[in-house]
């Protein structure tokens, strides 16, 4: 099954402790589809500035991912972020944002784009994420968001999650959604607002996912240097859905195993600046790696007591 | 196998978000005791005072832990800790600490404690830990310790490390004594220090454990309520410790499972103040949250690409 996914595609400078990079190809959309792209077919509904140029969309054709649906904007600029990352590389801070073409984007959806089977709504404003939400009849709605809008647009977002199957955030975001700092309590709480399925992505930590009836957990692949942090998130989405869209299921088994993937790319995705690390990847390191999680994180029966 | 466990045996007083108590029975050691009670026989070295009386000798006592190595202090008062956690329950505020009878403590092992094989250094001044490990020749020493020693006493410290099998300590002094953020780098530092094995705690996030070869981690047992975290570091290292000792073993097999062990009992230390959960603790409960963990962690082989 193809993908459909909305977000932004954009420019990134960058100063992480390790270097830094100026406007470089980013955006949620970016680096979602680039993840997404070694499970399965992806068409991406963005706009871009004059600024994006055969190089950007070298990164999209290699991957052969889809950008028919990408509307370009003449004499304008492309939406942009400067951000620094300290030695916790948990927390960005941002130094600049211009909106530029995306402060009137309204996506427009092919017919293609609206037959999609799978969707993400990649982190924008939530009346955006709701406009092509309602134009996809797909088998599987996510979504992601961030404080901002959970802060600045609560009813839009509110209605929002109404409408889409699995939610995919990070720990802090669902803390504060739900007003709430006890975890398994938060999730509760945002399942009541819409979602089947909540997603948690927890940085070092890894992600974990819940239901109404169940838990699942993993760590984060162990990694000796964080290089860049940005599209960690998106990159995780990517591989998640990607996989879900290439097996077509939905179950408790093939989402666990969906997280493990979306682990697997965000793992990929930060050990150097961008999509750098991405667009060289092999199909041998991807399954190296979810082997390798596997190895980490499960362990034998016992019974007590020993006696 | 028998453990011996050298740490406080205290009196603390406690507020958290859900209720307050006044003087109830904790400390290192007893947390400890208490836990690797299920698993094995366990014998107590610490000091106590007069305020030690009847009720709190029948902690040990119907747990049958042994405390004829308990010395007993007339006309002195027991450790004394009070402290108050705020809704991130990760971070203790300390009130008063009254080192009491702990101030004057030399230590001293029977015979049958120098003989154990399993030994435990409870959280106390590293001089103290390296006594206790001098007397004992045991199959396996492991030491837990906090960022007041990593500042205080460094050199201490790194003494004692190059004297101990296994340091069990949490993430956030894991990387202080590196002095490195990354924890993945934080854990090769420790490794060099002495320890062939890190065992680290994450509170909410779980725990993972290090050898220059391995690397495991495991999620937390999810809970709703996390009632009063004091004693679950300790109460951890007790399930750890006491199912390596049960089985007499110490491959990446077996600790594996004392992980879990670990986490299981920990976890259910949290729910209620001081000793309150443990002392009428099943294994019945034990063993259906070890299950449980396992179902939590665990997922299926896949490979990609799908096609």
């Amino acid at each position: 099954m193809s993908i459909l996914v909305v977000g932004s595609v954009a420019f990134d400078s960058l100063k992480t402790p390790f270097g830094e990079r100026e406007k470089i190809l980013g955006g949620s959309a970016t680096y979602f589809s680039v993840a997404a792209s070694f499970f399965t077919d992806v068409r991406v509904v963005a706009v871009v500035g004059e600024d994006f140029g055969a190089d950007e969309e070298a990164v999209f054709h290699e991957r052969e991912v889809d950008i028919s649906d990408l509307e370009r904007v003449a004499g304008e600029k492309s939406f942009y972020w400067k951000g620094e990352y300290g030695y916790d590389l948990n927390v960005a801070h941002t130094l600049d944002t211009q909106l530029n073409v995306f402060a009137r984007f309204k996506p427009k959806l092919s017919k293609s784009a609206r037959e999609s089977s799978f969707l993400f709504l990649g982190n924008i404003q939530p009346d955006l994420q709701m406009e092509v939400r309602e134009q996809v009849s797909a088998r599987l709605v996510a979504a992601d968001t961030m404080n901002y809008w959970i802060d600045s647009t609560p009813r839009e977002l509110r209605r929002m999650l109404t409408g889409v199957d699995v939610l995919v955030i990070n720990d802090s975001e669902a803390r504060a959604l739900a007003g709430e700092h006890n975890l398994v309590r938060a999730a509760r709480a945002v399942l009541a607002m819409g979602p089947k399925r909540l997603v948690v992505k927890r940085g070092e930590y890894g992600a974990a996912t819940f239901t109404q009836e169940s838990y699942f957990a993993t760590p984060a692949y162990p990694l000796e240097e964080v290089f860049d942090p940005t599209g960690a998130g998106d990159s995780f989405a990517g591989g998640f859905m990607g996989y879900l869209a290439a097996t077509n299921s939905t179950d408790e088994a093939a989402v666990r195993r969906a997280i493990i993937y979306g682990s697997v790319m965000a793992s990929f995705n930060v050990e150097e600046f961008g999509c750098e690390r991405m667009r060289r990847l092999t199909y041998e390191e991807i399954n190296a790696r979810f082997r390798e999680l596997r190895a980490m994180s499960h362990f034998e029966e016992a019974e007590m007591p020993p006696f």
